[in-house]
């Protein structure tokens, strides 16, 4: 594997999808890796590019070839992510992004335990809930589930490797490219990036 | 422990020495550890800023006392790394940088395992050539020693946890950075630095 897996975990409101956004952005060697589901394809959306929608059948059938790194189902929908589909862009030399929960994450680590984890977390309890409060269009009680599921998933931050405080946009999107910065610099990565310079230092 | 404790490790033409100094005078955070030596002091030395100067015997009662995290012996002369001065700065916060050969990298890494060690590499052999030629008043058999040196210490640069290529100084510089920057974002250290805030995220 020429690239590296890297899992992005946060509960909603701490920013992850703007700042993984903005990281492709702004560094083409990083990819999203796109999920597979079953969920009905919406109006705008294109197989491959948002999702590989499969049908139920076909994602059972995976589930059972062991092709997914992690799967999980949300309500009546399954999603998960195709070990093969990484495994080919790892391999061209991308790092990956899999976007997924603490869940996923656990699954993840235990088939691939180089996996590199980030978590993200908001800067203050107040901040969260003025991100999850949104437009004041929603109840309060749509509101506290929100910070309950918030809580529930920043609660599992240390099983993480890093974390990045998303307070300033800017410092916090550094910083996570800081963290792929420094993967790339690895003793593993480098000698695979740079076989011929280094075999050239012990040449005659 | 507050503060990392990093190893940076290089054979002499690869920039180690520029590359630090640079780095400290960027960020206050980084410190170079002071070595102690039982060397003379030269002028315009002074103990406690360019080395520890201690006698020979009390280096060898240091020794015997188990307070190196390294030492070494090069002709008549004792150098050595103080575990107890090393501590002092890590509790204070900073990261601390060894600037050691690969022999007391391994010394280190076996007493701290926790260690992040990178090794500076130059970009050719015959760029690192140029560099130990240096203003061409060295004869050529000085010259192929020196080389010789060079490629004794390199071939240890798998044992190292990053490797950092030498050749623009900028980037090499920017890369160095990038490597300290996701330490400090590592879970542990987080934990450490922002433990309140991380707290309040979970309190009613």
């Amino acid at each position: 594997m020429k690239g590296s897996l890297f899992v992005v975990s946060a509960p909603s409101g701490a920013g992850k999808t703007s700042l993984v956004a903005k990281l492709i952005e702004k560094d083409p060697a990083i990819v999203v890796s796109i999920s597979s589901t079953t969920r009905d394809k919406r109006p705008g959306e294109e197989n491959g590019v948002n999702y590989h929608f499969l049908s139920v059948d076909e994602f059972q059938q995976r589930i059972e070839q062991g092709d997914f790194l992690e799967h999980a189902q949300v309500f009546d929908n399954f999603y998960g992510t195709s070990k093969s589909s990484v495994e080919k862009q790892l391999g061209a030399g991308k790092d990956v992004i899999l976007e997924i929960d603490w869940q996923g994450a656990q699954q993840v680590r235990k088939l691939m335990p180089e996996t590199i984890s980030i978590f993200i977390l908001p800067p203050s309890k107040q901040e969260l809930r003025r991100r999850l409060t949104g437009r004041g269009t929603d109840s309060e009680e749509i509101i506290e589930r929100r910070m309950a599921d918030a809580e529930s998933e920043m609660s599992h931050y240390a099983e993480f490797d890093y974390i990045v405080i998303n307070n300033n946009f800017d410092i916090a999107l550094e910083e996570l490219n800081s963290i792929f910065k420094a993967q790339r610099l690895t003793q593993q990565r480098q000698y695979s990036s740079h076989k011929n310079l280094i075999h050239g230092l012990f040449e005659n």
